[in-house]
């Protein structure tokens, strides 16, 4: 009979209370209801996502023998949620996305509070700045959070490596953003920073430091993550072209319009004649791209085998995943739930 | 014969050199050479700057007996600088500015580094990152200065608090921004969050808290700071309008263009007759205001006294400053190096 796996619900459920607990906290500031609509719009925010590097933090945590109805690693778990929030926030300005988890973005929503011309550019520093406050509030949450100092000696240099490594690897990605190649290993090298280590690699370590981890089982956590992480942003990735934006509640349409050099789109060009390349080249990072566009870029991915490709990446991975599982020092709850999430984030359609 | 002053220029001396070790192992990642020209831009910017805030913390610790060549509080006063630059950086894309201590901004100069159609967005997309690396920095010169937890548990509060308040402060200025009132009070509200308790009231506060202050010692700081750092915003809101960009390395428009809604601007209002206030909301707001409209708005600050009036403002709250010093719990050289910084920053021309 397979080990139980953790309930993830419950876990869920903590960690939403301590946000909500939190940011119930927030609702004014010197006296000035005007910030209301913005702690509106951003409780709004909170409440949807799917706490995907919480409950890794807290699986780490179990993994490692940390006991369960720890009040400490939750409200680490919930630091780690609140620093995704800005970085989305910041993330959705760059992109300059219209909508994120089904609903308008932070700045398209802002936008709306100042009635003057000048609402677009409103919006824009509004949500820079409440990002910002999200950052702070991720640190206030982690520094109340009753840690110990070995915890805490333990804890902060992997905080700081996965802020800087998700921060360069957002500039990588900038960097090759319009700039279509079919250099695949770079997409990989933006995929690593950008998601394998930030979304699961560091969220695992966190949890797993947090109750003492020693390096064979810091070592198992990368062993799992950084495949599956891997695997996780080419499922992004494929969804960003072909998902259902009823599911994944973004447009299918805006990754191609700002020319994202994914590995779909270098492995396409690599396989690609130079007619198909050629209309890669001139549909990809198209602004004003449409559906009939897109649909001319998806049958080229498919002509290349470059679709199909990616979900060999993807499969090949999850593989991996689940044999760096065999071998990892870890309660078999948590092994249990590594294999469950590694199934789900490989093979989810939002 | 009055005491000896600190000596600002070895304080100053001491931080830069912490600043400029820290970003020396910042200048790779990943192996990728693309963050050269990210760092190269950013270690540029550190190099210019007053550094009012580090200057601050280190004489609010030397005031409650802190002892000279401590390390731990150097390398906090380094923390308050990176997050300044942090600061800056997001203020400067708010703004849409195009200058900033005599150089391009940091979002205007990354502009250059993409070749693409797309340079502007690149530009404030890779300065809007840039200024999160920065508070990331911040975070970990922080942690990486060997405090003590008793420090570390004063600390924090301050530092969380610091943060909130000048990203709140930040958020009604916006608010304010292109929607000219004569709410003087409201400016003032403004001012005291984004600018005296940022820049002068919390890096005393964090200084004093660091070498053990009690609750008379903090009073005192506060007792002094607010109103001198109010004075502070008012001579920097004067210098926007009238200073020498040879001085100030920014332009005298960019205020004025942006509708910013300053003291200055209030009182103007409340003191015009209705022809001056329709000519004060047409020039302030006007994105391609020239010198020929600046100088008709500074003829109705002129006639209306406005000037004038922020000058007294700044001398009372200035001589306000200096009376709290005369009871302020302070060590002498600590007291005589506020003195003197008071008369700094209020009559300063950058």
């Amino acid at each position: 009979m397979p080990p139980d796996v953790l309930d993830a619900g419950l876990m869920r459920k903590a960690v939403d209370t301590v946000l909500e607990d939190f940011l119930a906290g927030k609702t004014e500031f010197a006296g000035q209801p005007i910030t209301a609509q913005l702690m509106g719009a951003f409780a709004e925010f909170m409440s949807g996502g799917k706490r995907i590097r919480p409950l890794l933090a807290l699986t780490g945590w179990r993994a490692v023998g940390g006991e369960r109805g720890n009040g400490s690693i939750v409200r680490v778990a919930a630091s780690l949620e609140m620093f995704h929030a800005f970085a989305l926030i910041h993330d959705d300005i760059m992109d300059d996305s219209d909508t994120r988890r089904g609903r308008p973005t932070i700045h398209r929503a802002l936008s709306g509070i100042h009635g003057s011309d000048h609402s677009g550019q409103f919006g824009r520093s509004s949500a820079i700045l409440l990002g910002d406050l999200a950052f702070t509030w991720a640190d206030e949450l982690l520094h109340t959070a009753g840690l110990t100092p070995v915890q805490y000696a333990a804890l902060l240099p992997l905080i700081t490596e996965m802020r800087t490594e998700v921060m360069l690897g957002q500039y990588l990605d900038l960097c090759a953003t319009g700039e279509l190649s079919d250099d695949v290993e770079a997409t990989m090298t933006v995929n690593r920073y950008k998601t394998a280590k930030y979304t699961v690699e560091r969220p695992l370590h966190i949890g797993a430091a947090m109750a003492g981890a020693g390096p064979e089982a810091m070592a198992a956590c990368t062993a799992y993550a950084v495949p599956l992480g891997e695997a996780f942003q080419l499922r992004d990735d494929l969804l960003g072209v072909y998902g259902d934006v009823m599911d994944t509640g973004k447009s299918r349409l805006d990754d191609l319009r700002a020319g994202k050099n994914t590995t779909l789109v270098a492995l396409a060009l690599r396989a690609s004649d130079a007619a198909q390349a050629a209309r890669l080249r001139a549909l990809i990072g198209d602004p004003f791209l449409e559906e009939a566009g897109a649909e001319e870029v998806r049958a080229v991915f498919a002509a290349t085998g470059a679709r199909e490709a990616v979900e060999r990446l993807i499969d090949d991975r999850y593989q991996q995943a689940l044999r760096a599982l065999d071998t990892a020092p870890f309660a078999p709850e948590a092994t249990a739930t590594l294999e469950n999430l590694a199934r789900t984030a490989t093979r989810r359609t939002s």
